[in-house]
């Protein structure tokens, strides 16, 4: 019977839902889990990576993790290629905000342009909705740290910590025990460890299937967008209890 | 049978009914409920929150509530990411009016503006109703305070009282029954907790489940929009016999 | 059998019959009746409220009356939004004659502008037909008081005396052996709430359940299209034999 | 089987026909039949009204009868509110005509590029052809006076005698064997009489259920389109042998 | 089987047909005979008439045959409206041509311009093919007289004598039997008269059934196309063996 | 099955394939066979006529054979009117060229340009492949003499002797054994000769079916496409063994 | 059950998936093998020919290896009148990087900008994905040498070695055993015969059958894109066992 109403966005079901918004957030449920995580002193994104090949060159392959600009970066689940238009569109937003203002885009500005673009792809015939869920951590002056997370339908939330992808409801649930408001960045990214361990597919946690990231000051007045590199996330991964593996073995 | 005539804007059912608008009708109707009520000293907005997660940053998610100008703020009930295309459009309209008149909007204008746009979605092809119900409050000098309530297909009317999204029948029958047509702000803001208490799924009422907004005039000349914090929600919670509880518990 | 040829307004049905127009006047067909009658002092319209509620604010809700210009109103049944569109174009039309000519749009040619509108909606695909007819009251130097009719193909005529929207038959049947030519305006108001008190669904006849107006000269030359207030409509009532009654008891 | 290939004028049948209008050719063949007679003196215009009310306002009412330029006039059958957008361009056309060559445009060139317009609504998708034939009955210094007819095809052709609508073969058939070519004005009145008289369903003529015209010269170089009053019409069949009737009996 | 290819021109049937276009040719195979006759000195149109009527006024409505420019000329099969819109951009294209260079267009080039136009209606969405053929006879200064044939699909060919419309693959059998390539033009018209005679349906050959013409030099340097007086059509027929009819019986 | 993706190019069945461009395909295999040759001296073209007639003018008739530019000129197999539509293109786009640079168009280059066009036509909504395959024959001073085939789908190879059209994998095949890369242009007249006789439906080569011509230097700097006359066509088959027919005899 | 979700890509299935998407990768998994191998001197590109004729003139008929700047080149698989769009796009997109910033594009840019474009075929309406798969050799001075795989979806990826088109799954997993980090260009050469050797088709390995490139450094600063000629072809087929054959035995 749903089927009558599931072929088109510009068709609501007699229940008035909308199944290809449903149906494209069904395509991320089964994407890598992404984490992010709010802490005072920055914010961690994480993600968990499906296409692991010692012959992949990670730092040419755009899966999970992305600048937008210097204050805001982003994590995604669901189609790769969708996400990528989607983040170009973000990164001239950002410039040409700044061009305009001459001071960075509020973080919120930026999720809410990026929200109305997807929206209009849930309402207009000869479309299909982004496949496509992001995590956006970002700084600004008004609001401090933020973490959002938008889905296909063009909906967006801040959050102190939220998942998305593959057992988000699980990964959810969990931050929602876990979380303290007064985390630490440190705390934050075992947080995100801890969640990540449990709700991934894979038996064993590696720093091949993984991508950590925060956003924090470096310096002070100096944001830095940092993804940890392999070293990094095995100290990481052996502070939490797993054991590191090398990436010979993969 | 319905069937045949349910799947366009563009096609009247044998009985000259819209489907698609009725469809989005229902969409509204599982939302969290809105509640409107006008008094001579302002008028009170009210709206039920559905997602409720401590980890969500209330704040940075504009579920319910919104200003539009200094003088229109508005409660939405149904689709949130087709109320902020409609938001968006709202406030530049505003301001545009502004900007070429040098006075604010008429509220019924403004209103009326969205209203003629919505429309528009259920007469062409390729495009599907907007999901959302609206209840605008506003002031301007011609009419004073004011209340319209607005639904997918266009249609909108001024109301002393009236409710939108989940249970808005019962609602509208709590509101004709004890609505005063000289209500003082203080008795609104009770009238509106009274009628969400009876029609809220949730057995219990709390400050972290709900949103209450008022706008009046802070002082002589000075219009404001202010949204009730979780202190001022609890004391008017418990002052309508509520027990408040606190956000630890949720 | 119908059936095939019901969905779209560029099909005609093997008998000639465009059914969605047909299935657009369905839908007037359920709306609140609307009556106009001419006389030579002035046109009388009338309509019959299908929304009524203590609480609605009926100033500003434009459920059934609207003036267009200083010269001309008129009176709607069907879909509320749809109208609002049309009239929003037919005022717009009438401001623009009088920009370029310096006088009033004679009636007729604003009426032809809007059924030439309302045609296109017939003939062109990925559109439906307005879900609206007119009862348009005007005046102008070439013709004096005018009553005119226009519906969802965009036909009209000029009448004497004629009613839209539910029991609009039996309303013409009652005009057709009552109307006099030199009817006065008064007897016009009179027979109008004869009509309605005949034809409407309600069991009494009150006020609140009704809009009546007149396009008459207040002085000389000077036109004015005036609502008849609660007050004056009890008045007429009564004087039609109807037991007034307080808005309270609605 | 034809059902396949009749919903659409892009579609041909395998037998090379375009149902949609044919259909289109359907639906004035219940409308109200006019009936053109071209002689040297002049040319006759009548029609057979369907809309009969005393209550309608007859000359503010054009259902059947339009002038189109001073030297150009028809008749109609069909879809009022298709031919009134058709006649608008006509008016137009002539205009422009005029404004660029200082002298009326010939007939028959108004009468090719109103059907040029007919025939792209049955080649181009998303339309309905127009659903209205026409008498066009014309005056120009080439031709001297004319009569063409034209369908929903866009086809047209120069006639002596036609007739359109509603039992037009067996008018035609009247018309081939009274028709003289040396017929006078006044006997090409009597002969249109005679025809309707023979082929409209109501059992008896009357002034009321008809309209009559003539396009000939009032004085020499005074061009004159004259619609039949009420009185001159009932002459008129009195002077063929119908019994007036008075409009009060209607 | 045939059916779920036949319904737009751009789907090839898995034998790499085009249903459409053969179905628009269909419409021409019943559409009255034309037949085309090239001699050195001139070359013949002449085609059958479909609608025959003493009341029809032959010379104001153009069936069949049709002058596009001084040096060309053509006789239609199929719908005229398509016709007309065809040698009206025909015309405009001549009249282009001769502006920019100063002489009379080629007649292949005019040709092949028509055909490529025709060829986008059996190639884009939205259309159906023209359903017309058309037989174009015409001088220049390169290649002298010539005929040419195009269809429905936008092919074309120069043919010393053929035939279009109804019986057309009869009527090119007789020519291919009986034409010789030093027929004179006196020779080439009791060609034409003796396919038609042995093609058309109608029992006897009279004028009214027929349209007849020649395209050849009048005097020196002076081309003139010419349409058969019903005197000449007669004397034609009676020359051929055909006894000439009056009018009057028809 | 394959019906369900076999009327759209925009659609890829599940193995795939674009069924449309097939079909496109398989209304090439019924069309007259061309055949080209390339040799160090010249490129031969050859095409089978299937339209044959004494009546036919064939210099006016361009079926198979044309001249794009001064050093391209091509033989085509399929839908005529598609490949005037693309010859038309292919000239202008030479021209073009020609009138930029002051060269002639690389070979290769204009090929990709019409095959790049012909790749759109099997990639958009709306529209059909051509239905049309190419040899073309060409020299540029960059490689010499070049014979390239094209196809519906917009694929294109050069090749040193191919074959479109009926029968075409029988004359490749032909072609394969005999070809020698030293050819003479006779001896590749001849082996054209050979393979048009074996693959031909026709019992007996005649000139009236064929149609053959070589691109190749007149003189020194002189390029010349060359069509052969009947006699010399005659000639060529005589010494291939072919018995001479008069065309009186076709 | 998935036909209904699999005939445009504007629709998701109920899991997410677009399956033109997928049957587009379908098509291009029946395409001739192309691989690519990076190593630190530079990219080893090869490809496997489908269409093998020696009357196929290979330099002009690109099926497999493009040169598109002086510092980028590609392999592709799939439908070659796609892949000529997208090169040709490749193409102008790195002349005007140049045009504009004068130093060559950076190669993943260039790739991301194809991506975003093949991106746009799977999300808009009447379109299908490009039915092609690329190979991506180049050199910047940002990273180097540098290999990238791109599919219909617009999805990419940087590799240090990968296969795309037939047995792309078994040639991906002898690189995956095989390659080594330092590996040097002629031993990725050597690499590559091997994973052709064991995943074509053919019985056995010739130089007809195989397209082989490098992009390296032929002399400092100067880089080269080098498609080896049927002589070094054959050596390195000899030095990697298999025995070279003639082209004249093809």
């Amino acid at each position: 019977m749903a089927r009558r109403y599931d072929s088109r966005t510009t068709i609501f079901s007699p229940e008035g839902r909308l199944y290809q918004v449903e149906y494209a957030m069904e395509a991320i449920s089964h994407a890598g889990a992404a984490v992010g995580v709010l802490s005072q002193e920055g914010v961690v994104l994480a993600a968990e990576k499906k296409i692991i090949s010692k012959l992949l060159e990670t730092a040419k392959s755009t899966e999970k993790m992305y600048a937008i600009d210097q204050h805001v970066a982003c994590a995604v689940a669901g189609i790769t290629a969708d996400a990528n238009i989607l983040i170009g569109r973000a990164r001239i937003t950002a410039q040409r905000y700044f061009y305009t203002y001459q001071e960075p885009i509020p973080v919120e500005q930026l999720v809410q342009r990026l929200c109305d673009l997807k929206q209009g792809y849930t309402q207009f015939g000869g479309l299909r909705p982004f496949g496509v869920s992001f995590l956006f951590a970002g700084w600004d002056r008004h609001h401090g740290f933020q973490l959002y997370q938008s889905d296909p339908s063009g909906n967006y939330g801040g959050w102190k910590a939220t998942a998305i992808g593959a057992n988000s409801t699980a990964a959810q649930s969990i931050l929602k025990t876990d979380y303290q408001d007064d985390i630490s960045l440190r705390d934050a990214l075992k947080l995100t460890v801890k969640v990540l361990g449990k709700t991934m597919d894979s038996a064993q946690l590696t720093s091949e299937k993984l991508e950590f990231a925060t956003l924090s000051f470096v310096k002070p007045e100096l944001l830095g967008f940092h993804q940890l590199s392999s070293e990094e996330l095995n100290a990481l991964l052996q502070e939490c209890g797993y054991v590191a593996t090398s990436s010979e073995e993969a």
